[in-house]
Formats: C-alpha cells, sequence, structure tokens
C-alpha cells in the first residue's frame, strides 16, 4: 500500500464564496478522494489550520507519498516544518507539487533557486502536451488533454533544469510552460505538475486525475533511508546501506 | 576568426515558384548573408548540386561550424558523407541543425534516435518562448518573439532529452514544440533550432538572425581534436590531450 | 513474465583455450543460468554461430530484454541486424551493454558517438562503488564490491552525457571508469555495464548477476510501440497513444 | 577584467601551527596570489574574521566569482550571508566551491540537499583523471593528474545529478569520488571541486591552478540580472530582459 498525504493549505476555500462552490470540502478532499479509488493506495489530509500544520515527523515517516497545494500563505507554513519535509524528501519520501506551490518553502528549499514564474489570471484554455509518452507518469493520456480555464503560467520559470520534461502547456494567450517536471534529490523523487487554479475545477478532470494518480505510484519510494556517509578509517568499515 | 560552412539542400528554391520567389538565391544566401555582416565570422556555402554535395574532408577540418538546412532529399546525401559530417563534429566541429534538417542522416546519426515529430503545413503563426534567458545564445532576444507564419511542428519529437531546451514554440493552432535544443557529441556542440520553413521568409526576421549568429559564436570548438583513447601498458605511459 | 534474450558473440570461447576454461559452454550460458532462476524472467540465448547471428525481427518482437556482449568480431554483425536492434529499442525494447559492448554496433547506432575508451589488459583488480545507492539496479549492492581481476577501462569513455552515473571503477593500477550507465533512445531503456572480460569468470560473482538481474527488471519496458508523430490536418486529427 | 572574490574561513591557518606552515598566510592568500598573475582577473580576499564575514551586498553586487573555502566553522556563517550569496548566484555571480566547502551554507542551499559525502583523513594519494577534456574548465591538464596526499573523499555524495562530471578522483586507499562538478541556479554557474585539504599544500600545484583558473573564466556570468517573471495582463505587457 501507498500512504499518501495530501496537505492543502485550505485558505481560499474558507474565505472564498467563488472558490468554496468549486471545492466546497477543499481542494485536498476532492484529491483524497479520487486516490482512495486505487487499491494501492491509501490516504491521509492535513491543512495549514492542522495543529502545527498537520505535520509531524511521526506522519511524514510514515508517509510515502505528500502531495502539497498551496498559495497565499507559504508564509505561515513554519521554516521546521518545511525542513522537516525537505529532509523526508532526502530519505526517499516521494513528493508531488501541485500548482502554485511553486513557492512553497519546501520547494524552494529542495531546488535551491527562487522558482519563479511569470503569470496571468486570466481565462485562457490551455492544451497540455505529452512530452514523454512512454513515461510511467502520462500512461493512459493521449497525445495531449485540454482544460477549459486555467490560470496562465509563463516561461522563464526558474528552476534548476529538470530530469525529465514530461509536459509542456500551450495557453490560449499564448504562452507556454513547462508543466510536468520531475527531479531527484537526496532518495527522493518530486514531481511538479502545473494545472490546479483554486478557482477552476481542474482537479475532478480526468486527466489531471490520471497523472496525479500515476505520479503517486511513480514517486513512490521502493525502500528508505538516509544515506549513509560515513567516517571511515579504511574503505573496508563500510556500513551496509540495505536495511 | 569563426569558419562557418552553410549546407542548404537547395531544392526547393529550384523547383518551385513559391519558394524561388522567397528565397531567390537560396536559403544558403541569406543566411551567409547576414553572418558575413559579422566580423569575427567568414561563411561558405554548399549545396545538394555541388560535386559530392560540396563536402569534403579538406573543407570540414577548414570548418569550425556547419550550418545544415534539408527537406525534401535527406537520401540523396551518400552515408560516407553523412558519416564525415558526423565524425567532424565527434573532433569539434559545432553544427546548427535548422528546420526540417531534424530529419537529416548526420542529425539522426548523431541522436541514434528516429527524430520524428508531428508536423501540419499550416498558416498558424508561431510565439517562440525564451526559457534559458541567461545563455549566450538568447542574448539579445526578449521574452519571446513572434513569426507570422511558420509550419507547425508538434510533440513528441523522438530525440535524447536534450542538455538544455533554449527555446519552446506556441502554435496558434495549439502545438507546442521544443524548438531550440542543446547536445554535446564527442567534443563537438549541436543546436537545433525549429524555425525555417521554405516557404516562408523565416531567415530574413532579426531575431531568428540574432539566435542563428548567437549559435554559431555558442558552438564554435576552442580547439579540435579526436578525443585519444590510447591503448596504454601503464598509466604513465600517457598521450598527452593538448596539442 | 520478462523475456529476455541473451545475445553473446561466443568467439573466444571456441577459440581460447584459457576462455573456454572459464566459460566452458559461453558467457551466454552463465548469464542465462542465474537468470533462469528468477520466476518473473524467461531467456533464450543466441550467437553469432547462429543463422543471421540468430536475431530475427520476430525475436526482438517477442523480447522485453536484450543483454549483449560482443569483442572481437563486432564486424561480422550486419548492418540490417544492428539497426533492427536499435529499432526495436526505439520501440521500448530495454537493452543491457556488458563490457567490450562498447564498441558493439548496435550502442554505436544508439550513442551517435565512437565509444572509444582507454584500455589495458591487466590484472588489476577492481572497486566498483555505488554512486546512487537509492537506485532500483544498486539494489541489494554494499557501499561497494570488489573484483580479484578485471581488464582495465579508462577514461574518458567518449559517449554522450549519461542520464545516471549508478557505479564508479576505481581500479589498482590507477585508473576510474564510469562502470554503471543509464541512457534512454525513444521509448527504450538502455544500462551500459562495465564489468566482464572473458578471460575472468565475472559473471559468477554473485555482485554481478545481482546488478545484472536488477537491470533487467529496470530496463524491461511497461508497453511497446512506435510513438507516433503523424502529420495532422488539424490537433484534433490525432492519433492515441495508448495501445 | 573579471572581479573575483575569494572568501576562506581562515580558522585552521591560525589555530594549527601544522596548517600554518603549509598556508602562513591563509589559503585565500595562496589562490588570491597565482589568479591575480592572470591579466583578466582581479581578486579581493574575505575571511569569517571579517566585520559581517566579510560580506556585503556592495561587495557581492560588485564580484563576479566569488570562491569559497570552509570547514570547521561553516555554522558561524550567518543565514544571512549564506542567503545573500545564494541570491547573488540567481543573479548570475559565477561560484566555485572548493573542497570541504560541500557542507558550507551557501552550498547545501544552493543544492537542496544534505551534500554529505564519506571520508577518511589519510595519506591517501590521489590521481584526478579528465572526464570531459574538450571542457574549458580541463584545458591545459593533461589526461590525469596526481597529488601525493589529499584528505580521502568518498561516495556517495549527496548531490543532485550534476550537469556534467568533468573530473574523478581514484584514491590509493580504493575510494572514488566525483571531483569536479558542474551546476546551474538561476542565472549563475557554480563548479565544485575537491581537492584542497589545509594541511597539504594541494593549492600549490600547477594542475590545481590551472583548474581554478580555468573555472573562474567559465563560471564568470557574460551579463548578469535577476530574471524577471513578471505578472502581466497579457503577453505584450512584456519586460525587456537585455539590459
Amino acid at each position: 500500500m501507498i500512504r499518501v498525504l495530501v496537505w492543502n493549505e485550505f485558505k481560499h476555500e474558507q474565505e472564498s464564496k467563488k472558490v468554496a462552490s468549486v471545492y466546497p470540502n477543499g481542494i485536498h478532499s476532492v484529491i483524497a478522494e479520487f486516490l482512495e479509488k486505487e487499491k494501492d493506495i491509501v490516504v491521509k489530509t492535513a491543512t495549514l489550520y492542522d495543529e502545527n500544520c498537520g505535520i509531524t515527523k511521526e506522519l511524514l515517516d510514515a508517509t510515502d507519498v505528500l502531495i502539497w497545494w498551496g498559495h497565499a500563505a507559504h508564509e505561515r507554513v513554519p521554516d521546521e516544518v518545511a525542513k522537516m519535509v525537505r529532509d523526508a524528501v532526502h530519505e526517499g519520501m516521494g513528493m508531488i507539487f501541485l500548482h502554485s506551490a511553486h513557492h512553497s518553502k519546501p520547494f524552494r528549499l529542495l531546488m535551491g533557486t527562487p522558482c519563479n514564474l511569470t503569470w496571468r489570471e486570466s481565462c485562457d484554455s490551455e492544451i497540455l502536451w505529452v512530452i514523454d509518452p512512454s513515461h510511467p507518469i502520462t500512461r493512459g493520456i493521449d497525445r495531449y488533454f485540454k482544460l477549459d480555464a486555467e490560470e496562465t503560467y509563463g516561461e522563464p520559470f526558474s528552476v534548476p533544469n529538470p530530469d525529465k520534461v514530461l509536459l509542456i502547456g500551450n495557453y490560449s494567450g499564448g504562452e507556454v510552460f513547462r508543466s510536468g517536471l520531475l527531479y531527484e534529490r537526496g532518495n527522493g523523487k518530486i514531481f511538479y505538475f502545473q494545472p490546479g487554479h483554486e478557482t477552476f475545477p481542474t482537479f475532478k478532470i480526468p486527466a489531471v486525475q490520471t497523472i496525479i494518480t500515476n505520479a503517486v505510484r511513480f514517486v513512490a519510494p521502493s525502500y528508505r533511508q538516509v544515506i549513509p556517509c560515513p567516517n571511515v578509517r579504511k574503505i573496508t568499515d563500510n556500513m551496509p546501506y540495505v536495511i
């Protein structure tokens, strides 16, 4: 079983009627709902409004994949929580950052760059093209899929050169954006996925759900531990890696 | 001085009135013309209609950067010429492949993949976005530039994962394409650049000329030689790399 | 079930008493033997001495992972066979190149570079260090493993910059070598693994067997097909990727 | 002129007689001395013992390349200084991290990983092999160079997969280490170079000086600015990149 934790800022849904009308129980609930239909996945959720953001070391130790959505309150996540998340990724926890989580503390800590991008609140439609059709994350997706409305993100996206670009978005307003990016940091796999503005029902769209579900399975670790880097007297003083 | 050789298939210009009206003296002449304005660049041209395609070992030895445009007659370039070009890149010769040269023999030999892509002859306009604004090849280009008409190329583009994606194109018809890609093979640098359909005056557009000129300087080798891989009896039997 | 085809040149074993004493039934037999112990793997073998090198389109279509060992008779593999292997990799067939197969025709076709390296026939011992302990291919391997005798390979190894370096070898004579390299070409995954000189019983060593077995599972495709790149009139004329 | 700032912790030289005997005026003085011989380079130095570590925003704004050596007092560099250095790299400042600076705050901030490695204080000798002989940083270096004594660093080195591995070290005790690594973060280029333990006269060795001098020229920015990521109403509301 893959143990998923869906973390959501959950601010817009409580403060904006428009957003509440799309996600009355929060974005996290919609994501949890479609993931829970999978036989190999179990889901927990946490939000900014839980104690300590709902994140503890014990919970992260029992999490295989953490999904993160945040936007307007990145700074309210304590530095210690962000570092705890980063360290769990180093150990092997898989991580999926959604949409505006590009500016979240854990993402910026893991990337080492500003993670800025150009944006427009718009009524653009977006066509997301599959760049790597043989990758497990794009399985089940045709050559492309379309979102009738999505916030426009534009390049440059100041992240390190990704290991792979899986998807590129074409916005009707003229922009492009690298919409699906893979990284590894320590033992952990990271997937950044651009769609998911709070005012649109993006997470209810089957292609989006397919990609997130595929990504959960792809970034889930086969095992997890801190990479040991011992101070050794000679090379035969070695410590085994594998538990 | 950077010694550039512009190679052009030169078939469409001689067989199509439409193309001849855009490039009466051939695509190679237009490219040579704007490059020759640069004080650090000298240019020669060659076409499919020259003896042995205009390519000899001696000429390649005296070429720092080879620019290649081909489309309808890739197979008329002899395998021996394609291998000679490949080997010159391995030694350090820089190479720029333009537009439909994605299917040229030298490009496919260097990539090791089919280099297929999806395409449409269209009247799409294209906006090319700068992904890496700090790269020497995109210097002098704003956030993007626009081509009023260009043949539509689409993903997937079956090339190896590039070292860098410098540009991504957004077509008005909805496609995206990784329009500026960097590779290294042996000692040689390779730049693939998507614009340049023969029926449009793409190579007369300043932004396109800027990028090709920048690319010439970027892929030009600082030195050139075959990498020696000696059979040695012990490591002190070494051969020096540097001439 | 993962369908593995082990291809071996099988020349040294028949011509050299020394090699025959180590691999009396050929290197392919030893590799087949340890792979056949795995419940999820079925194995066939082929050699240069079979008709058409033992390679047919039908056989490749029914092969998930092709393992290749060659050394002294690379040129006797017909170009058509080498291209057939390359094309199968593009479709998704996984491929493992062992030791001197760095100079085999299929490897050079897939890499697009000379694939030269420095070498010494020696009695060096080699320590192979795990660079990426979280990768599935290095699972079950400690921080390093040691080979009492192996032919010395040295850098530079003129291959494209690999997607990942999984192992680096330290030779007692002083050289280093990137001993485990990952690539993708088209839909296919490729693993190059340096150990395996014909005069040493390298393929009988448990750590070597573990890595090859892990690699079989890693490069095996989840599905297989040619990537379609249709000529479309408009983007809705799309063809589905997924069968 | 390339404006270099050499930052040195300068603790060992003042506290250890052994180190002081090798670097009586500090490691920074030796590095500054050989760089100042170059006609295109001007050098300043700073140490932990200067006010605010000798680092100000104004100084970084006037620095093209920052070289960093630190070991025993990484934590005494204030977080604000480390972030200031990181941000200058994002803008385009080049950066060279030497030896134990792998654990410095700016390096860890830029990498996003623990940057741990295995190590032994030893009397190992080290042979550093050139992996990429065509790269500007390895120009003037033969196939390898040897250090009679150097602290042993071992893999795994928990850094992100580098853009390029330029050098790999072979230690007489049996380890290997990726000794020359290239990264980009934002507009800035980063070179990590492993040699330089404080008890050995490593920085007085010509090959080491050649590599550091080459690296200064390679990581120096052609221009420098924050990448603008504007919030635009439509794409024509663009801001120019190039000053």
